[in-house]
């Protein structure tokens, strides 16, 4: 008896003990996934804290302080503006604060508006009116959210436009004292808006229009690593980090899908006032312009690194021992051009002069790669085209690269034109002669004032 | 005195005219506009429809009803549920109802747990405490928010609970009536939920989980009408529609953009009921796989459509006119499989056998290049390596595609299993001869109760 209780226990000892431990491994695989997230970007930490300090202050202001008709009515409307009120960037919490404003008084005049014409049309009638009124406006505005301007722009104001006017439509038929509730309705909006607004300017102000600035950047950045990891592969060039590192193939994938998240960052960005350098009337659209070719040429590169990943790109041949050297140059210029366009922007000036050198190299390394296409077979002995197929395809997809990068610059300098960007300070000023690992050409330019890639014909 | 008076007339009524003229013609473009949004998507005038019913219902329901204590708080909820729970799709619908009936069911007991808990403390530390937990709890709600599972679907219950939550617990402060508040506000969110869900249930369903299907199925249709557009190009073969329409160059470009609508349409069709032919427990995830595979094909297709932009594929060379019967042999038989794919998907039935049978043909198209690559040059009068290159370029592409449309029949074989769709019937038994143009290689192939394509080696 004594032992089977024993032994009861020790199993349920044993399944307590399992579970707990389960339980552990849960909670700290939970605790290290929140903390990525914090980690990732510690503003959404702030982003939390800000959130509740202006509901608190909100909630508090009217524990203190309840307005007009008691609590219920007045403090509630502000709490909730606050709640859904509150984005991550300013943009977005002005978007919101301004579209709840103005649609809220917008439907009120329209409320009161209606209510009068009902009035008008007797006790029997006038249900039947406000029913025909708040319908019709319901649809048609239900309607306007699918026209894309308005869905980028207004899509919340016309949601609280339905709203207020249906509340105030139908609910004046029962109280009368319409105007001050839409008094009391709209100052506690503009109380509760104005905390929003003034917390996320006043505390660590996240500028979605900085972060639309910050990502193109990064995105930019992201192709030159991903190139200039593609020509060390080529050349087996080993440098001190990339030792059989192919981590490089897959930092352009994120790029191949920014395109939400840029027009997000720049409908919000559209709504902010002017911070740091960013004006009033910064050209956000034009990004988005940059955005776009910036994604086709991670596309392109997508294609590269299927290369590399499907076929080992083999240097056997004395064809493609010919052909090496001008694959390397063109996709670690093109990096170099890439890498000095993304700081540029980071350093909110136009590209320097050195990214046209940059592209006079990697079309010289095209030219030079032509040349050696056109001459082959050089000798019976080569190999066939299906072995040197890889290689072909490689050098014709860097080769479209060479354009691509060269429309980025020219939409990069298309917006440090009209973004008023600092002109970028000339390194060399006179007879240059560009960066150039092989001594058999030596291409001469004149630089004077170039802001411009020089244009080459494909 | 009387002709400049006439002549000012004149002037006032030409200046009014233009700006009728004006008028009329921004009117005109505006209604344009809005009629080709309706057009594109008729269901979006029903939900427009639906929704102004939803909320007439909704309204005057309470207008003849006011329950509890007059109108202004229970029906103004009621309002409020139908305007802000009110989506497109079922699903969005059922996903944004729950979401807040529960976390108001939640928010509130948590609430009066938080009210009970101050009041502990005395009225100096009461609105302390209750600060202390508003600020807490929010924060902590605001951070889950940006969790990626929360996210994807339970962003607006957390929105509602931190809304909620402030207010019973700063509002249980003055009105010592929770209870009554809570069931009052429960009661009204069920009846607008409610009401939002049959209405969205019971006139013209719009199904989140039949558009992503849909949208799979039209996806994959769009990259087999490129590809069979390409296929024409190549072999300046004029079919009746195409004749210098390069139409075929653009279908591709929606497919890049895809990942957005069919991750939001997954998680919605995720909440949907049993409907038609798809039950509680369709795989959903496994669209989106299939979507994945479909987009990167497509980033080939949108490099193949730049070849083809850019440098005119010309057949000149005795090279180019070999493998030119191969390359339109590749991009027809491929695009040809993706179309049978395409239906099967759109009929809910696993793809048939034909599908295998366009992959080996297509492969044996590849086959057949390669060997051609290997015989080059076979005699010393052909073309440079620098001519042949684009149509070469093109041919490796389509070699990729090849491969890329055989993981786009495994997924979709995948999907059909799990989903359960209907076995393909077997169009032959026994001994079939593949559809084959060319008379001089006829590969037999015997099909049993193929379902998965014949894995080649690449």
């Amino acid at each position: 008896m004594e032992i089977t209780s024993t032994n009861q226990e020790k199993t349920q000892s044993n399944f307590l003990k399992a579970m707990f431990e389960n339980l552990k491994v849960k909670l700290k695989d939970m605790a290290m996934k929140t903390k990525k997230i914090g980690e990732d970007d510690p503003r959404r930490i702030l982003h939390s804290i800000k959130v509740g300090f202006a509901l608190t202050l909100v909630s508090l202001f009217y524990y203190f302080r309840p307005l007009y008709d008691g609590f219920g009515q007045a403090g509630m409307w502000a709490i909730l503006t606050v709640v859904v009120v509150f984005e991550f960037s300013v943009g977005g919490t002005i978007s919101k604060s301004l579209n709840r404003g103005g649609a809220t008084l917008l439907a009120g005049a329209l409320g009161v508006g209606a209510e009068y014409l009902a009035n008008l049309c007797g006790e029997r009638g006038e249900p039947i009116v406000l029913g025909i009124l708040v319908f019709i406006l319901a649809a048609v505005s239900t309607f306007t959210r699918f026209i894309p301007k308005v869905k980028r722009r207004y899509d919340y104001g016309v949601l609280i436009f339905i709203l207020t006017f249906s509340l105030v439509a139908v609910s004046g038929a029962r109280i009368s004292e319409i105007m001050e509730l839409a008094h009391q309705r709209l100052s506690t909006i503009l109380i509760g808006g104005a905390t929003c607004i003034l917390v996320s300017l006043c505390i660590y102000p996240v500028w979605a229009g900085l972060d639309l600035h910050n990502l193109i950047a990064s995105n930019i950045l992201k192709l030159s690593a991903s190139l200039q990891g593609f020509g060390s592969e080529f050349g087996n060039v080993v440098s001190s980090k990339d030792v059989r590192d192919k981590s490089y193939l897959q930092i352009h994938k994120s790029v191949l899908n920014s395109k939400a998240t840029e027009e997000s960052l720049a409908n919000f960005a559209w709504w902010e006032p002017s911070h740091g350098r960013f004006k009033l009337n910064h050209p956000w659209k034009l990004y988005l312009n940059v955005g776009g070719i910036v994604r086709q040429c991670a596309c392109l590169i997508e294609i590269l690194s299927g290369c590399i990943t499907n076929s080992k790109i083999q240097v056997v041949s004395e064809f493609e021992q010919k052909i090496q050297p001008s694959c390397v140059k063109m996709s670690m210029e093109c990096g170099k051009a890439l890498k000095e366009v993304s700081t540029a922007i980071k350093n909110m000036s136009s590209p320097p002069s050195s990214v046209a050198l940059h592209l006079i190299n990697s079309k010289a390394a095209a030219d030079e790669l032509k040349n050696i296409m056109e001459n082959y077979p050089s000798s019976r002995n080569e190999a066939d085209l299906q072995q040197i197929m890889p290689m072909l395809v490689v050098a014709s997809i860097l080769i479209d690269i060479i354009k691509f990068v060269e429309k980025i610059v020219v939409s990069v300098n298309e917006l440090a034109e009209k973004a008023g960007f600092k002109q970028a300070q000339l390194l060399h000023r006179g007879i240059v002669k560009p960066v150039n690992n092989d001594d058999d050409d030596q291409l001469v330019i004149e630089i004077g004032e170039m802001k411009k890639p020089i244009g080459v014909g494909t």
